[in-house]
């Protein structure tokens, strides 16, 4: 284990603050997350690298939404500093009357200056 | 990428199956799937290794379950062949009218003779 389980948690809560709160706030910021190998399957359709992720993100067909975080579980993933993140939460959209549950997964990998960029992404909404 | 886009589809298909075929009908034969360096947060709670990951998924408070699955989305990890797999799906206990709803996380690595087992693993259930 490369990254101790307490750290692990701390960069995982951290970096789940910072995603959503650019996704609400500055969504076209998130391209910063994400690098040339990086893949994104939203509710079942597959993107991948920087760009068609960003558009991906970019146009999906609300502006405005707010993320509710309800859990975050962080583990340090096999294989070099990386960090697995399974959250849950609600996303409230404009359009609804009551906000949709959801689960992300993100599979973050260090970057050469310490930070993390997301290489799997994976966003489902859960239906009652 | 190391695997391909369709394999990692239909190995993550055919793990999720065997995976949840074995909880329903003959739990004690999961502790197959893990390795001494796997990891378990289930409900919040961190478990690591065989054995305990094994106690905990044998004394879970229910006996008999059904897990329907809903979504199987599964990605090539950074590393080694590894594959991510995001489930969605019920889980039907006895003592429960209704299902409940559940996501679950593996990221998977395949072993010397070709399978694959559980590195990270990630259970929580979905409240409305």
């Amino acid at each position: 284990m490369e990254v101790e389980s307490c750290h692990v948690d701390v960069v995982g809560k951290a970096f789940v603050d910072h995603y959503y709160n650019l996704f609400d706030n500055d969504r076209s910021s998130l391209a910063s997350l994400y690098q040339p190998t990086s893949m994104l399957t939203f509710e079942g359709q597959k993107t991948f690298g920087v760009t068609d992720i960003s558009c991906k993100l970019n146009n999906l067909p609300f502006e405005k939404c707010k993320h509710i975080i309800s859990t975050v579980d962080s583990q340090p993933s096999a294989f070099g500093g990386g960090i697995v993140v399974l959250v849950s939460g609600s996303l409230q959209l404009p359009a609804e009357e009551h906000p949709l549950r959801f689960s992300q997964m993100f599979h973050l990998i260090p970057t050469q200056d310490g930070f993390f960029f997301v290489q799997n992404d994976f966003f489902r909404l859960n239906y009652g």
